[in-house]
């Protein structure tokens, strides 16, 4: 059983996905996949933390297929596709081993043939600002205003939405590439990982 | 706890929403709301199943504001309108009353204010096609192909769309709109049913 966990960002899915793991006993996948990466590329980690999620940009020279690209563009193009191409091998390699729970990176998508349980979570965006306060999963939150947080969340969900769509083709967060959609807002994560994993228990 | 099931046609979404208000001994609305919307108005049973989830057409003239309208189309923007309205009355009058599932009829958003358990149930054509002819919900299933059955359910739930989008203004299956989208490929709705009461019992 592969699980694979989209999630908005500060939607709790990192949380989520790292206690189902705990309960079913089964490797958990995360910034793990960021040290392989840097291993098996050139690229170092702080590097990939920064580029692993998002798309190529910029488009145009690829998507019009016009020749006016520069070094920069074909160098950011080539670092996005040796990341994706490295993310691929390494999920691959992972779920070949067993039982795992892969977070982010269109594990879903690049996966498709173990047939994971596909899960998306999300929030409203007043849970997100109020879990990433109490989190503080970044360090420059306290000096932000409740609106340049949420400025700061949803640009990251672009990036993660870009990413997505980009490899995949497909609509990130939508559910017809799901299994199961959860909006975690005002939810206790833990007793919800205790439910999802009680009930991958009983169908084993 | 009002417990509100949109759904796709043939996801299991009604027997799901049945099996959830037994396990609570709660209510359960489907069509019985329709007899409600039948008593409320001049419409008949019959007309109201046919009319009752669907949007008004055409819009033109209402969207455009100008004045090419004729009687029919008048007519049938009033009965939708109508029973609209009276859904809506409906609705709230069942929710006032006290716990109780309801089905479709875009009532997530008409009992917004009384925060409802917002489920939305969906599965992949094939099961659909697979769960329609076993249950034979519809009495000429057996004389179509399956390409023919998946047409006649795209056009059920383009229906759906069109008259949850229509009142709501909102993305008929977009997980913003609900707290919880279940993919039922291929799952067993009676364990679901009981799971999710289960988890509602314990938060109570």
């Amino acid at each position: 059983m592969i699980i694979t966990i989209g999630r908005e960002f500060s939607s709790g899915g990192r949380e989520l996905g790292r206690k189902i793991a705990e309960e079913l006993k089964i490797p958990y996948y995360d910034k793990e996949i960021l040290v392989e990466i840097s291993k098996k590329t050139k690229y170092s980690y702080g590097y990939i933390e920064h580029f692993g999620e998002t798309k190529p940009m910029p488009l145009f020279p690829v998507k019009l297929g016009v020749s006016f690209s520069n070094e920069k563009t074909d160098a950011n193009l080539a670092l996005s596709l040796d990341i994706f191409e490295a993310t691929k091998a390494i999920l691959t390699d992972l779920a070949k081993k067993g039982d795992c729970v892969i977070i982010g990176r269109a594990a879903d998508y690049i996966l498709e043939e173990f047939k994971p349980l596909r899960i998306f979570v999300y929030a409203s965006m007043e849970y997100k600002i109020k879990r990433c306060r109490e989190k503080g999963q970044e360090d420059d939150v306290s000096n932000l205003t409740d609106r340049q947080l949420a400025r700061k969340i949803r640009s990251i969900d672009r990036q993660r939405r870009d990413y997505y769509e980009f490899f995949s083709g497909k609509d990130w967060g939508d559910r017809l590439n799901y299994d199961l959609l959860i909006n975690t807002t005002d939810l206790d994560i833990d007793s919800l990982a205790k439910q999802i994993s009680g009930e991958i228990k009983r169908k084993k």
